[in-house]
């Protein structure tokens, strides 16, 4: 049996003991992995742990955004057992009826959420992500898989442990929570076809990983992440609510999934709008470049013009896209073209306009006169999430712990057959 | 652009419309449909069409039972036609808020059904699934791109023709409902991949389709239909009761997925059930084979020694495995490792048992005490379905018209930024 059968196999294993945990052991479990995280010689080992990760990175000359991300400290471990205990504050999502009736016949169907079974997950450099994806994943009452960057394999460990120590402690299998630590190319391609093992795989990274595992995975897969948002300006949006609405998508934190990347701007109001957004992007930090189409260099400086593939292009930076459209038609159509069902937005006064933008645009999250920001397991209620689906199958936008579960229909019955 | 490129394109370009459509336009669509069906020309034309895959299917030699699946006659219009119409009296399951609540900043958040998109079904030779998938399709307001067996070609395009007909006359767009004329192999791996314009690849068919499909896609899938389904006899089971089951659950309709293929017999009744079970599948029409493990055979005649692999196979036909068990627990074991998580049944008097099966089995559809052949769309209250999913993601079990949409959330706000 090869390794990584071997690693199914026993996440597989604890699968049933999981299904029935009470909410009261598994917040036992979760709350006890924080204490450990929280520890001081425990906070010590992981740190010197992800120093290692650090210099490695360092002599590959990895750029300073990287080494942020990858690094740990006593704020961030704080953080990381903060986020168990949220974990463990929020309900259970196992075992809630979701309908029940009985048949004329005297059958009792009752459809009963129950855990996926076994999640993969695979993701970059954020170590951070291993604590998480466990504490979502055995809430919800599954066993998985976890895949982390080779990056942060030293982190990853240290941190996994920890998780696999509260489940010893709390006379649980360990083998709920499992470390892919053989971080090879060859190794992630094998796990994305483990259909014997793996109910569900998700991908938790850019566009490249996400693709690689669309293309090659036979596991069913919940996508997630890639965000080419918008914000289009109509004629009748408020400029002043239209700018701080801009700058919040895009400068409040532009390397996340809900930012905006292009902005379209109705041709009426945009000999009004435009200089007030370039003087806001160019002259105020955090400042910011526009790339925009021959339309709104006639009216603002522009860094360069706009290609056909900018349209397409997560920046993740302080970058915008602009084009000037004729209407919200145009609008639609652009962003039917050119989005990836996240999350976009309508600025508008015109309550017609806004109710056909909610109608006829495809996406996980669609605004009126709201930041796309606001698209966030956090934010939509959740308490924490997994990732943001933005494919249409099983579960869209921010993933929850009830996105976690499946269900099965339960039929009791007295001896009823099939006529 | 390529064939199905363009296909899909014209598909994808109805979503909007579709999606917006009010049930009764759509209900209209339906029975106007059936209508046609049912019109005496179109019946003559139709049957002629269904000749011509007949003839060539008996040139091929194709076996009798397949030539029964594909044959079309007035009476198989008709049911078809009731389908359709049964399609339309059923409630339409787009638009329904699922949840809506008000932020302390002020934004609202609607989470709302709407449809998946274009939805891809791929399937084996009954010429009726062109007819009923289109029409599941269309009621949840997805468009549907449909690439049926190659040996129904004829009957195909003259079913789906009178369906776009009926489109067509209720100024609906055609391209709502599209058929892959071209049955090649190449074509069909490539719809699979056709990831801009199908959002959802459902295939309906034998294990081989399935496990292709789930293969090449890069498209979401939801894996219908394979059942290697199980009943377990437990000691204190009603026997005459398991009898009445085990008849009904293997022999009423073999072919169909959630027929069972292996019984297991608990050891303390095996030698007074056993020999009624023989009686019963020996001497009564349908004769059935019984495969037997080693203690199965020490106590009635077998038609062979069960090899391992039989335990994972879907019979379809009148053979029925067993195998002789030391208890529940051992069942469990027995069904997790062979069975394809569809439809599984305990016969039991034993209320804790009961319990801990619908507690521990990982299925769809977990019965105590009646017919696995339960699981069906009609049976479970949907009124129609798509197939049965027994995959986790998604859906589970029948598919009907609600798991034919996904959902999005709207956000309605003044201006509200993330801080």
């Amino acid at each position: 049996m090869s390794y990584l059968e071997d690693l199914g196999k026993r996440a597989k294993a604890a699968e049933t003991t999981l299904a029935a945990l009470t909410a009261e052991r598994k917040n036992a479990v979760l709350n006890h992995a924080a204490n450990l995280i929280e520890r001081e010689e425990n906070q010590t080992f992981i740190i010197a742990e992800n120093l290692k990760d650090i210099e490695l990175a360092r002599l590959a000359k990895k750029p300073d955004a990287f080494i942020e991300r990858l690094t740990l400290n006593k704020k961030r471990l704080t953080d990381i057992a903060a986020g168990l205990r949220q974990v463990a504050s929020l309900p259970d999502p196992v075992g809630k009826i979701l309908s029940a009736f009985t048949k004329e016949n005297g059958l009792v169907i009752t459809k009963k959420t129950v855990p996926l079974g076994t999640v993969g997950v695979i993701f970059e450099s954020r170590p951070n992500v291993s604590a998480d994806a466990a504490a979502l994943c055995f809430k919800s009452g599954n066993a998985c898989v976890l895949r982390g960057g080779s990056d942060a394999i030293n982190s990853n460990i240290a941190l996994v442990n920890l998780f696999r120590q509260a489940l010893n402690m709390n006379g649980l299998p360990e083998d709920a929570v499992q470390l892919v630590t053989d971080t090879s190319r060859e190794t992630a391609s094998n796990l994305m076809k483990l259909t014997k093992y793996i109910d569900v795989l998700i991908p938790r990274g850019g566009r490249g990983l996400i693709d690689s595992v669309v293309r090659q995975a036979t596991v069913p897969v919940i996508q997630t992440g890639a965000g080419v948002c918008h914000m289009f300006v109509d004629e009748s949006a408020d400029l002043d609510m239209a700018l701080r609405l801009a700058d919040n998508a895009k400068r409040q934190r532009p390397s996340v999934c809900n930012a905006i990347e292009t902005l379209l701007v109705h041709e009426k109001i945009a000999e009004s709008f435009l200089p007030r957004l370039a003087d806001l992007f160019y002259d105020t930090e955090p400042k910011t470049a526009i790339i925009g189409d021959e339309k709104t260099a006639d009216i603002i400086k522009v860094e360069r013009a706009a290609k056909p593939e900018d349209y397409y292009t997560e920046y993740g930076d302080y970058i915008i896209s602009l084009r000037v459209v004729s209407g919200l038609e145009q609008a639609v159509r652009h962003i039917s073209e050119h989005g990836t069902k996240h999350s976009e937005c309508i600025v508008t006064e015109n309550k017609d306009n806004a109710a056909k933008f909610k109608q006829d645009i495809d996406a996980a999250a669609v605004y009126v006169n709201a930041s796309t920001r606001f698209t966030d397991g956090f934010e939509f209620g959740m308490g924490a999430e997994i990732g943001i689906s933005n494919q249409k199958l099983h579960a869209r936008g921010p993933l929850g712990l009830p996105e976690l579960t499946t269900y099965k229909y339960i039929i009791d019955g007295d001896g009823q057959v099939r006529k």
